[in-house]
């Protein structure tokens, strides 16, 4: 089995994690590293769907990953070897959630020469991470069809503050009470600007969606918009 | 629509949760309650485990319902109109979790005369739940079966505090790739002592074994065990 570096993320120190995370934002663009926050619950297809990301987009971009955990490297070393992409496990110790100074405790343990795009994956969690600005470039949300199209009622701070939401597990759609309207309706309830890509990380159906969206966000963010 | 009563959480004072959750627990002893404590990922099925559970149990059992969350009253409505035990909805304004006095403020907006058993569902969370003592009698979690069966490798504490695991969604197994023995080991790696409990709460199967399990700690309880 592969092995990868896990870093012990400590706590942060700093009191002002919206200005700490500006400045990272700022030091980002000046090295051209553009970060994506990916946050959803426990179980919702982050890693499956960054494995199809990935592939689909590492022959145009160079790609690091950080793997946010409370426990287990089983993440960073399962993107390792179905990508082949730079990537690290960050254990956050029993912490429910990164700031700016957790990402950047991450980030420095990447070689960051040459990489266009880090994803950071979250820990699994809808409350805590929404509250914490990571300095990310965009902010995006994965919301498996199994966990029902209310949750953007019951979790609204994190469909504020996601620019993307991806509804995953298409797929056992018929098997779920799931309706995708009403999902939208609420998601756009709290963020009318959010776009929303329904997906299955499985059979690899709108990750091409997914992919697209990257390149033009990216695109945006170097041309300055 | 029913009406339910909603009560606005606040953030707790106490520095020694540790203390005031046994602090709670003798009250409740004195007063011949059970406080049921149940976590879980959002979308695990917390709500719908709820009706069918308190359906079956209601006509031995009088119990009271506390359905926290950081919005809405959907889950307080939904348990009030499908079973009509009292049930009230506990905002926590953005907190990601219940502690023994939040919990305790939402026992004071309860009638506990003639009450057996609380259900408190807590905070859709693997992670910080687990870190407070509610002063809960026992400690149930559901893990449902899209969310995968590696879930006790990277939320440790959830399942180590756990008596009772619930693996829920059961009748979609055959669409996901979910391993039970391995749930089962991983689970018990956590914590040797946890009861693990297959269900499927949209059909009915295993809420009896639920149902019974309850009411034999319930009585151990009142016996003293």
């Amino acid at each position: 089995m592969d092995e990868v570096r896990i870093i012990e993320i400590k706590k942060s120190i700093f009191e002002d994690n919206d200005k700490d995370a500006n400045n990272l934002r700022k030091e980002l663009r000046h090295k051209g590293v553009f970060l994506l926050n990916l946050m959803s619950s426990p179980g919702s297809g982050k890693t499956t769907t960054l494995i199809k990301t990935i592939n689909a987009l590492k022959g145009d971009i160079n790609i690091a990953v950080m793997e946010a955990d409370i426990d287990s490297d089983v993440d960073a070393i399962k993107i390792k070897t179905a990508t082949g992409v730079q990537s690290i496990q960050l254990h956050t110790g029993g912490m429910c959630h990164l700031d700016a100074e957790m990402t950047r405790q991450g980030l420095d343990g990447l070689d960051l020469n040459n990489t266009d795009l880090v994803i950071l994956e979250n820990v699994g969690n809808l409350v805590c991470p929404a509250e914490f600005d990571t300095g990310a470039s965009k902010n995006c949300m994965i919301l498996s069809v199994p966990e029902g199209h209310d949750k953007p009622l019951k979790y609204p701070l994190m469909f504020s503050v996601c620019d993307l939401v991806l509804i995953n597990k298409m797929d056992v759609a018929p098997y779920f009470d799931f309706d995708i309207d009403k999902c939208k309706e609420y998601i756009h309830m709290r963020n009318p600007n959010a776009e929303v890509i329904p997906i299955c990380a499985k059979t690899g159906d709108g990750i091409d969606k997914f992919v697209a969206w990257i390149k033009t966000n990216i695109l945006q963010w170097k041309e300055g918009k």
